[in-house]
């Protein structure tokens, strides 16, 4: 049998050699060997050629489907299984490379577990799809045409073929030996766009290189220009933690309510709107997921080094189920309060636009969605923005900030495995919750209940009372079965959702770290070529104050990821035990009212 | 292979043409097919001859044994598995004799898990057993030795074979064919002794009939004779529910306590006594586990309509494991409860000397011991001993009596079933918070201890509160796990020790009702053999009043087991739900003070 594999991820070909892959696609592969992270193989459509080994799963016979990242509403037939072992934690350790995955898969074994995507495994139904996705998916053929509409998701998101770092170092020891001829290489327009051959540093070779992608490396060797305004500039101000992004005076929030389904096209096409309260505002407006998608796309363009948080998960089938709606609206609204909560992010452009522009005004949304996609200040041009102190401080310590930087992969690496495992702990509890908890509750209910029966065969009528008392015991045990099933809902599910939204953003941030630590590679590079005489100084010093500006960006986004992070997660702990300890005390009062019962048996 | 069955009681061949039993002892048979009940085959000795089907169990390749009937502790291997069809339930339905088993196995398809006896399956140290059982077990070859001890153990235990119903029709078919000839197969030393040779109403051909054994037949028909004491002497009144048993006038309890182990023979023997003190004395005896044997033995060779309780199990090995010795002292205690309780039980001459002859002296104890084993108003001549109102109500209409015990027939099936089910559901809840319910409260406190322990590498001096009080809730949920674990010891193990004791009771009540219903029978036969001018009206009348006697003594035994269900079962249950508010109240305050460690970060 031919050696075969799985597409894991879209990728299109854009030079010579490679082929695309989608989604899912069944690839021929030539061998199992990968050549600097490339495998050959035969796509669906019979052409042959190079895709990155990372972007597929190779099919062992039998050919296994990886489970299904199912919610607890997804229970196997097995019911009360016990735990398998944490193998399924294993490949994240495994991984040879720091981030070689894309954003979906870095550092999940399998993929997170998002807003309630689980609940119903995706079953590719087109109509649906298309609705919510006529700006993407279904011209996702077309060559040009994603790219058109996120002309960067795939860099900002970060998707990066294994052995970069490689490629990178290859690049660096056949220094001067290669020029600008790459470029077609580089997908990134207004990073291309604005550049410079550099011959004295070199380019990195790899397009799937965040740092070339992000435009960081555009940025840092100079090549970015762009006429900043005042209303872009971006300040990094220190703070008693270290850098952190200048706080927005006017601080708003923005409620997410009413999901109600809509029509089009005379109810050919229906979708969900949802109702948009920013309170800086106070004037509702509607909108769709795919708005949300766009104003994604646009900023994870737009900010290089900041974590834009993730949506909740696409899904294409049962979109209209009360469940998937409700759930999708929580994961908005998470989505919006850690929008609102950043400094940057809150205050953007695109951001206001989709947030005050109202629904009805199908103009002024092309517009603004037109002026949005037309900004400039994206990419290398965004780091232009970026104000850092001056005076005392204003230079931050290299080694200092590779340290920091270093300590906060460590932590990401942590925290996402513990997230990871604390996520399919609150699953696993939650299903248990809703089968076996409930149905051993409701057992002994039911054998109350049996036992009252049998009882009232008794003929003795100084017995009813118990009787009586035993039934009602019977009835709270069966109640007490239906809230721990009910309980999940209250408790863990935001737990869940807390973590996926956490796990999106820990995804983000290898990417950051990526871009800031091409910086100061570039940094190091450029001292040791003046060194060697091969660099002017003040080329040299350019470098380093622009590195400058990304680390101070950098750690500031550090910064207010921590500060959010202890906020969420405080007030996130305080929920759930909360509501924990009701759920307990509901469970003790149904218990006590049996209990009275037996007072005047 | 030749087909086998494994015994499931000892047997006594008392006839030709029988063979002995063994408990667990293996068989060949000489065919599946049983004639009229009995079986053929040979014994492990070689002999081969008849016994009766229903104290074998035929081994179906390959020879399984019959699972252990496990409490919680002996948990498989596999853990947390959902719970089996209830098809354990079946057989107890489908039997189509009323009552065709042995008391410890009547109504219930799997033996009853009585107090611990299941912590471990009895793997047959003799050494043990004898030490427990020197009186019994170890002599039980010698011909006459277990019946000398016990004479009527088995009779009073309901000992039956099946078809017994058959026979005693037949006999009554070829009525007057046969005449006092069987009273070779009749077991009952005073039944038997005082009977005299009865040609006109049959005797019951079936020596396994309860009926025959108890000297209940003996006694209707006229053959008891006895002097009875002013003392023996025991009265059944008319009380607001029917007839009851006169209440004792001095009530009493006994408390069991400090089960000590004790040692004989310069240490070679060793041995658990238990402390009595019993309230009407306030003097402490000694008495081990073979006395209360012994008692038991005695108790239930004397009262043929009195359920005797039955003892908590006996067990072979661990006998010295605490957990065993605290079940079993638990068990006896609600055994002493249920002595103590009933009006006829508590007052008995055999159970006063078992509570107050001082443990040191021995002469007084073989006295009292010897008195008990020589009275002779067991069997047949206890119903001489019972006194039954005069007056208005003193003759109980025949059918009334039959309607109200075969209602209360119907009751204990239905109470044995749901007994059993309850036992069931317990079991397995029991189980499941010891392993899973401890399991996942656990997984979600190391889960939290992970993320605290992610956080703590966050080098932020801001989370340090956080990451505390997240490692404050890992350790709330693994102590909540630690409680789920330790609650069935409270709540669940008492609802089993109730249930096995009434277990106990339930079984025996067939006995009761089977004597009563086989008096019913004589009065019946007796009334047509008048009608037909077989018998004398006299005789029949005297035959009447005897079955008035019977019925007045089982109405007032059922109406007891009634009075003291609902008083267990009351009271049981009220300490079952306070015991689980309780944890539930624990649990809660693990969560609050969880709660609490969020309030200063």
């Amino acid at each position: 049998m031919a050696l075969r594999a799985r597409a894991l991820y879209d990728f299109r070909s854009e030079n010579p050699g490679e082929i695309s892959l989608r989604e899912h696609e069944v690839l021929s592969l030539c061998s199992e060997q990968d050549i600097e992270g490339w495998l050959e193989g035969v796509n669906s459509r019979g052409d042959r050629g190079l895709f990155p080994a990372s972007y597929v799963q190779v099919i062992r016979a039998p050919a296994a489907e990886p489970p299904p990242p199912a919610r607890y509403a997804n229970v196997p037939a097995g019911g009360f299984e016990p735990l398998p072992p944490p193998a399924a934690f294993k490949p994240a350790a495994q991984q040879p490379e720091p981030f070689p995955l894309p954003p979906a898969a870095a550092g999940y074994p399998f993929p997170p577990a998002p807003y309630g995507g689980s609940y119903q495994p995706s079953q590719g139904s087109d109509d649906d799809w298309d609705d919510d996705w006529d700006d993407s998916s279904t011209v996702a053929d077309e060559p040009g045409a994603l790219s058109s509409s996120y002309p960067d998701y795939e860099a900002a998101g970060g998707g990066a073929a294994p052995g970069r770092y490689r490629l990178s170092t290859r690049s660096e020891l056949s220094l001067g030996s290669r020029g600008g001829g790459h470029s077609a290489g580089h997908p990134h327009p207004s990073g291309g766009g604005g550049a410079k051959s550099s011959a004295t540093v070199s380019r990195n070779l790899n397009r799937f290189s965040t740092f070339v992608k992000s435009g960081g490396e555009a940025f840092v060797l100079g090549e970015a220009s762009g006429f900043v305004k005042d209303g872009d500039k971006l300040c990094v101000v220190l703070g008693p933690h270290g850098p952190e992004w200048q706080e927005n005076p006017y601080p708003f929030q923005c409620s997410i309510e009413d999901p109600t389904k809509q029509t089009k096209f005379k109810g050919m096409k229906s979708y969900i709107a949802y109702k948009l309260v920013p309170s800086h505002t106070g004037q509702q407006v509607h909108r769709r997921y795919k708005h949300f998608d766009w104003l994604y796309g646009r900023l994870a363009e737009k900010f290089p080094v900041i974590s834009v948080p993730h949506l909740p998960e696409k899904q294409a089938t049962g979109r209209f189920e009360e469940d998937f709606i409700s759930k999708r609206r929580k994961g908005l609204a998470w989505w919006m309060d850690h929008m609102c909560s950043h400094p940057v992010l809150a205050q953007c452009d695109a951001f206001q636009h989709f947030l005050t522009c109202p629904s009805t005004d199908e103009k002024a949304w092309k517009q603004g969605k037109r002026k949005a996609e037309k900004d400039e200040m994206v990419g290398a041009n965004f780091f232009l923005t970026i104000s850092v102190p001056t005076g005392p401080g204003a230079v931050l310590d290299l080694q200092e900030v590779e340290s920091q930087v270093d300590g906060f992969k460590a932590f990401t690496k942590k925290m996402d495995e513990s997230a990871l495992q604390l996520n399919h702990t609150a699953n696993e509890f939650a299903r248990k919750q809703v089968t076996g908890f409930k149905k051993e509750y409701q057992k002994v209910g039911h054998s109350f209940k049996c036992l009252s029966q049998a009882f009232e065969l008794d003929q003795q009528a100084f017995s009813a009372g118990l009787n009586q008392a035993i039934a009602f015991t019977a009835e709270a045990y069966d109640t007490i079965g239906d809230l721990f099933a009910d309980q999940p809902r209250q408790d863990l599910d935001p737990v869940m959702d807390l973590l996926a939204l956490y796990q999106g953003h820990l995804a983000n941030f290898p990417d950051i770290i990526h871009v800031q630590k091409g910086a100061l590679t570039k940094v190091k590079e450029s001292k040791r070529h003046v060194e060697e005489g091969k660099m002017e100084l003040q080329k040299a010093e350019g470098i380093q104050e622009r590195c400058n500006i990304i680390s101070f960006a950098t750690l500031a986004e550090i910064n207010h990821f921590h500060k959010i992070r202890v906020r969420d997660f405080k007030s996130q702990m305080q929920h759930f035990l909360q509501q924990q300890i009701l759920f307990f005390q509901k469970v003790t009062q149904k218990l006590e009212e049996a209990l009275h019962k037996y007072d005047s048996v």
